[in-house]
């Protein structure tokens, strides 16, 4: 075997006994594929189904749909986004209940809560016309807020990052002020997989008068948090990577207690409003979270990720942490022994502190890398410049799958350099 | 049995023989719950799933998403949303492909087509700043509206209506001028049942300078439209109803060609832009319907629809109409026969031209009447001020359903006068 050549053969031996002993090894054969030679790497862009879900779609056709019909909505479904908002609030978010909620996608709740959080401060403070972003988050963060500062006047203060980092205090402390109204920050960075300091950043943000809103896509279901603890404000985040809920699944939004009442979302539809049947001539807002949303909630959508929020549920998000850090751990050690001598770099933080879920490794070579892999049923992404990302999901990937992908990206680094 | 001291005897053997002579008969089994003795009136809220659908999302969750898993997304699921909109476009608009995508909400997706509308008509005309609609639309249509002029400094002129009509040639001719940007028009009015006149309506906004947003909601696959002919501008509709998407399925948006280029929508995220995996510093609008979107597409929501699709390519859209016209045609002779007498008042048009998929029956009793229709599994719905809306599904409704559900009125309106 090629690999043999270079990999330490410790590796497999170690990759063994940490699966032998990792308490949530049991979770993996819930999920489709666990059984196949397959390497999943891409759990933080997509995970993958829980078996259940198959036959927890079809009966809700047959059972749910087909046999409530118009019904459902008044006997189970329009309290359905609020209902696996606060499952999602309890398991993954520390959010107490009435203040997440299912709604549209991460996109349009982060345009909804941002445009929300900036009018409320402008209103307050009319100097108040700043938004603060780093400069290499996620495009829908970063395109977002330069069209509502556009539309709305405002400005946008970008915060320059090392690829291989995110926000951290010193540079939030240097980015904001008393004109700033809102911080759109990344819990853990969709490129390197840094890890922000969630309380800290939210104190930096307040002692400056600003809301923070937090984007959770890459953290939700793998990091722990704790939004009522840190004074969060506002927060959206992904259903489809650490929580499976299928592709395109729609995004949780969560608003804190004390600001629900003063934030309003300009997207008006017949769900956000207070008298949401008596279908009346002048829109107001409903109380709670109910205002931020605005048409007929997804159902079908949102019924998958009901599965690993069980699975959560029964593992508990701290023993989801410990084995995401022993997976990233790992995947570190592997790259230091078999991808270093080749000269791929590490572009995520070394300090387990500090990183997510996902390790990102970086080569001239990895668009190649990437392609090669994906025919060889090893899966990982690509993101410019250079980065390979191995997304590790904690429920559903084990540590001999981890050490036979990346052994396969050394192969693929070989033929594509 | 109760109902036959009054019901004309005539109609059940009417009933039968329109059944009998029902070329779209065969399909009714196709959907669950078929065999049931509930009768089901609301299929323009929710349709029924098809038999079929139930396996189609157990299979996609084990082959596509399992089995493909973020591979699916290069495979297949990018370019679903502009299949499955190009289907709908040919099936049921009257739409060239390239035109139509399934994207958001009804509700999001309005909101931006009418703020993308509204932005560029201001901006080639600053007297431009009039948004036409009715008193009487729905309320997510008259609630963004609101919202809209609110934060772009327009002018809603609203146009009255009749509760059992919907907005005409001469109330549109009345209401738009050279300080109007866009109309605003349900297609079929969803209280009353009122077909527009999509063509001439058009027409005179035109003459006007106006664009037109069409609300298909409750017309798409159940009224033939030919929006590429009437000259349309840009319309949004609803695929829970008559495409049978299941409980909030997200809607379709449709573009005309020639405006594409020239609107920008405010939802600006990465499934809009230009370099959709380059991710780019700043957002450029996607050439074509993409620049439309704004986040992931809800894959997994927008797979149920299809099987509808294949039933109304199979049938013809045309052959649907048909039938949609005989079944209301149908549905107001029994109302006249054995509703009449009680006090119920038709609330639809009478002339088929002017009419859709569904029928509305007036009483002050109706909503206590439809309470007690819910509890013996006869399933319309209410709507203010005591409107029976009794919807007509051509493909799984059929005619001695129609006559026993409206039996069951009979009754029940008796029972609560």
């Amino acid at each position: 075997m090629p690999h043999h050549r270079d990999a330490d053969d410790g590796l497999a031996a170690e990759a063994a006994s940490l699966d032998a002993a990792d308490p949530l090894a049991r979770h993996r054969d819930a999920f489709v594929g666990a059984e196949s030679a397959l390497v999943y790497f891409d759990g933080n862009s997509l995970g993958r189904p829980p078996r259940a879900t198959a036959e927890r779609l079809s009966r809700f056709v047959t059972d749910e749909w087909g046999g409530r019909l118009i019904r459902g909505w008044d006997e189970a479904w329009m309290q359905l986004p609020f209902a696996i908002g606060d499952r999602i609030g309890a398991i993954a978010l520390g959010a107490a209940s009435g203040q997440t909620v299912i709604g549209d996608s991460t996109t349009v709740l982060l345009y909804k809560l941002l445009r929300a959080a900036l009018d409320a401060q402008s209103a307050a403070d009319p100097d108040r016309v700043e938004i603060v972003v780093g400069r290499d988050d996620f495009p829908t963060d970063r395109y977002l807020v330069e069209g509502i500062a556009a539309e709305r006047g405002a400005r946008v203060v970008w915060v320059d990052v090392d690829t291989s980092r995110g926000v951290d205090a010193d540079l939030l402390r240097a980015a904001v002020g008393p004109r700033t109204a809102v911080v759109l920050l990344s819990h853990v960075s969709y490129r390197s997989g840094y890890l922000a300091d969630g309380p800290g950043l939210t104190a930096i943000a307040h002692e400056a008068g600003a809301l923070v809103l937090w984007d959770l896509c890459h953290s939700a279901g793998s990091v722990p948090m704790d939004l009522d603890a840190w004074g969060a404000d506002l927060a959206v985040g992904c259903t489809y990577k650490y929580l499976n809920g299928g592709p395109g699944s729609p995004a949780f939004a969560y608003v804190a207690s004390r600001h629900q009442h003063r934030l309003v979302q300009p997207v008006q539809g017949w769900m956000g409003a207070a008298d949401v049947f008596s279908m009346g001539p002048v829109y107001r807002p409903a109380d709670g979270m109910r205002r931020f949303l605005s048409g007929t909630p997804p159902v079908l959508a949102m019924i998958a990720m009901q599965d690993t929020l069980d699975l959560l549920e029964d593992a508990g998000i701290a023993a989801v942490r410990t084995k995401s850090v022993a997976l990233t751990d790992f995947a570190i050690r592997v790259a230091d022994g078999i991808l270093s001598p080749l000269g791929v770099r590490l572009a995520s933080p070394r300090d387990a502190a500090e990183r997510g879920g996902h390790v990102t490794l970086s080569h001239p070579a990895m668009r190649a890398v990437t392609a090669r892999l994906w025919r060889d049923d090893v899966i990982p992404d690509y993101r410019d410049p250079h980065g390979l990302r191995i997304g590790l999901s904690p429920l559903s990937t084990s540590f001999i799958e981890t050490l036979t992908g990346l052994r396969a990206v050394a192969e693929a680094v070989r033929a594509e350099s």
